[in-house]
């Protein structure tokens, strides 16, 4: 199989499976489990979850990143309610409407300016409660690392969690990046999810090294009763869990997440120093870098390596590193970056 | 790990992946591929698919059955439509309510005595055209196998798609066991689909053996484009797709579906002529017998072997036979039954 | 304008309006009020429902009764939830699939003979709970007058009550002839609804002689917090609601409810009492026959007057009085059913 | 009754109900018509239309305006496409998320100035076409007048119409207060609709002196065979539509929606003229004014005449007049706000 043409730093979603959650897979492959979900390995994932956010925390493996989301939400809201986020977040811009398709969700955005909520910014669009001419807001939702690479500090995300609480509502984390989140600010994710109020974690793991296994995590109890239901409708509840679940478990094995999640935001750095004299570039806080590059660049670069264009408009380009990024890639996209700018 | 309480006959989603599909998946595993299915791997499942069902066929990866079905359904109808199927169909009994809640799909139910529906019973739903007080039949969903383990013929699928076609209807195919049904009729999957006139078949491949892939195979080219926006939006849409179409690649190399299906069977065939003369239950047709047991030897086999009460009322019972079930099992479990009902 | 033509036992939705409503309408087109339900006129008939059915009343005005039952099916159910109905409903097969399409319900049907549920037949489908498969049962709907003219005693709503409440399940009264039911009853409303422990009712108005006026009348004060914003998202609030709620106080004044319902009745049974010797028919027990007849009689007597075939089948047909039928209608019509039957 | 302290400038939705339109609903109070629709009202009504709007035109009545503007939406939307329209739209801001909620509509939207989008501004969000991430752009949804009380001129709109066009979406038209616009443009309403490429109007009467009437208006003729189904299972077909029909009808005898929509305009003016020199206020296009008041004096205000404020931040407010507004209520309203503002 040719490989060498994808190659490059568009997504990481475009990165292979860590032959650890390969050897899991393998591993748990063993005769019966009972399907969707009354299987050993999803309850032994159940614990690991909650050594690591805490004994109120209760897992739901789903598929993929929009299902984790679209069911966190609508655990939280009847069918009146909505969901406060950034106009940039994933739950806005790159799900194709599913949580206002598949969950009637109305979704109240604010633009932000690096792809963070402030309280300042949530006040904007959580009022008029009791007025049943708005969608009443009922959740804040925010991206952990960003969409544009950012990282909320724990405290940012108390603060915002203490708001919502404050008035009747609730915090969801989409951690699709949460791994590299975590890994860039030096703490566990229970840091800045359980131990600072956030209600739902989107749990995400195929981009950090898994082949399809993200989880609705609860860590408010009054929600663990009513995922199971919405998972079902949403079409999200596997019924070889097991294989889902031991992805997750790979994850936490001899800390995975970390190392992974290290190394792809360490690549990021790595390009970062390479190019940061001649390119117009924000430091990484994870994983990503966003640079402007004028548009004949970006086509020259493009022939070689694999990126995405966040906006034609400005030229702002998006560089993903992933947990198989390799220094080799970097030295040899840094080399081309520098040659054709120059 | 304990494996051995959860052996039985209650599903072959108990069952786990076939050791071809783990190889197949680690085969993929290298460099990176362009995420959402634009990768090699999706490409040449493409063109698989259309010479085991003819250039029209396409093929969309996705999740699971209920999946599966809720896009294949979407794709054919509009908001004010509705789907003619059985009553004891998985659309209609297992799905959590996911094609009324995801897809606002009304299901026109229709009681069945084997599973099957026929013209006859399809007349009795399919009416009301231009009345907009009824939610206007669109669809005829069949399951192949069905729920009740038995097989449509060619002939009789074919007839319904012509009724259905007359009507200005589309006719969908439930192949979560479409290989047990190929099997056990002796022909290729095309033989009672695309050569009959079905539009979009749910493709199934977990149950036989994969991880978690299945697929909807949209054979009436008209919907072909409308497939990929529907799973994206119904959650469907998985971003290393490379991984769950190399299952499906997997499931049809050296005829894998047909060589694991074709056990099953058998085994299911041995099971009934190990119990027959002792146990009320009809010939599979494919790989489930569908026995009726007195309560307490129902609850003296299951302390032994897992499998599922079919109709409490009835007491008939489910004994479903997997790629993985073996001789061995076969034999123990026809002991015990002949044991506790003599 | 010409109107002979249409005239006869179609539905009571051909009949026009109550000079009695017109009159109100007019009496309370008096300066400004508060838009949505603010205004005098609406205040005063939450008062009026408050003594009609009970302190706990709270009464939410809604344009019609598919509008009217999906906001109070919506009040009880969460996105994963279901509702018990006969198979016969309203809801289930006049709507164009408003529950399903507009709330995502699922609808567990049940066949009848004569549109009245029972706790027996409920047990059929009031199951599964706790197993997520299986849209959870949550809300049991029954219609009274029912869609085949028959009327439950207060004690039969009573048994279905305390059935759907042990099984924490809620009790829906779909109420569209709610007045007919009550004057053949010969008991106010509150008698077979708060009394016995309906939860919420679809009050019905416009098909007893109101222009276009129906509430959500909940009982039960868990619920009366959400209906507000159920009805402003299903579209059904009103902007001059006082003219709906107009039309509603004028249905409670000088009891012009059990005025124009007995009177439906009592031609519905003069009209019995005309053919019951000559046609297969069942006493009515509200405003409505279902004789069956002949093909050639039911075309001939539609050449003179509108009615409706409900089963092409059996050749039954429906007969419906309304608060405007006449003595005259009624001689007329039973004069030529005699004459083209014998 | 006492009116007298509700009067005020806070909306049109306050005015009752026009007397020629009482007198309409009381002229077609004669003996049965059909049911739902097929009534001989309703069949002049679509006569009426035709000559207003061109031979084209469908009119189907509903009940409310988000009523109207869900069902026109859902004509052109398939479940995986979006609604492109203004931040501050109807549809966006005070319809309790119906569209999201009744019909999974995504809403793209775009920040105004004024309330009224332009080419340049639709281009911000009319993208990603053929992208399965992006909720796919299918509708531009404008208002006229609109929600800041400003008007699109013909060629404004189709400007709109062409580039929708050419891009394979369509227009819609929020006329909620299509008669004020159309009365300051000094047109008729088909020049700024039929006549520019608009292919649905939702057409406003409960703000001009109706009770309760909206219709959905299809100008592009490949959409008039699916409304009917819509609007059943949206919940918006009357059972009676004589009277909603006739409302309409009334609208359009000897001009009442001009000489209605004239004089809303000119009390509008007349208010500016009083005040223009003491408040911060542009000059009216249609009925509302939206002034800037200092706190206190909006305090002041509100104690003897009702309104609205606007921002809470900035102090804006706003004034609507209606059919009913005299020049009594302009002149002692004027004189107040001199009062309290000198």
């Amino acid at each position: 199989m040719t490989t060498k043409i994808w190659r490059g730093f568009a997504s990481d979603n475009y990165a292979g499976v860590h032959p650890e959650v390969l050897a899991k897979l393998e591993h748990v492959n063993v005769g019966h489990q009972v399907a969707y979900g009354d299987d050993e390995i999803t309850a032994e994932l159940s614990q690991v979850m909650k050594r690591h956010f805490g004994n109120t925390a209760e897992v739901f493996p789903v598929f993929n990143g929009t299902g984790a989301n679209v069911v966190s939400l609508q655990a939280m809201c009847r069918s009146w309610e909505a969901v406060v986020c950034a106009a940039g977040a994933h739950i806005n811009v790159d799900e194709g409407g599913a949580p206002e398709k598949v969950a009637g969700l109305k979704l109240h955005t604010i633009p932000t300016d690096d792809g963070k909520l402030t309280p300042e910014l949530i006040e904007t669009q959580a009022w008029g409660f009791g007025n049943e001419h708005r969608a009443q807001p009922k959740v804040v939702s925010i991206t952990q690392s960003t969409e544009l690479g950012t990282v909320y500090t724990p405290e940012e995300i108390r603060a915002i969690a203490d708001q919502a609480h404050a008035k009747g509502m609730f915090l969801h984390l989409d951690g699709a990046r949460i791994s590299n989140a975590a890994a860039s600010l030096g703490v566990p994710m229970r840091a800045f999810t359980t131990d600072v109020g956030v209600d739902i974690v989107s749990l995400g793991g195929t981009k950090n090294g898994l082949m399809a296994a993200e989880a609705v995590l609860v860590l408010n109890p009054q929600f663990a009763d009513v995922i199971k239901y919405i998972r079902k409708s949403a079409m999200q509840l596997g019924s070889k869990m097991r294989f889902i679940s031991a992805q997750l478990l790979a994850l936490f094995e001899d800390d995975l997440w970390l190392r992974s999640a290290s190394h792809a935001n360490q690549m990021a750095q790595k390009l970062y120093d390479g190019v940061k004299d001649v390119v117009k570039v924000e430091k990484p806080q994870a994983n990503a870098l966003f640079p402007f590059l004028p548009a004949e660049v970006t086509e020259e670069l493009q022939k070689e390596f694999r990126f995405y264009v966040w906006d034609h408009l400005t030229g702002q380009v998006r560089w993903m590193c992933s947990w198989d990024t390799t220094e080799a890639d970097v030295e040899a996209f840094t080399a081309l970056v520098r040659a054709k700018i120059s």
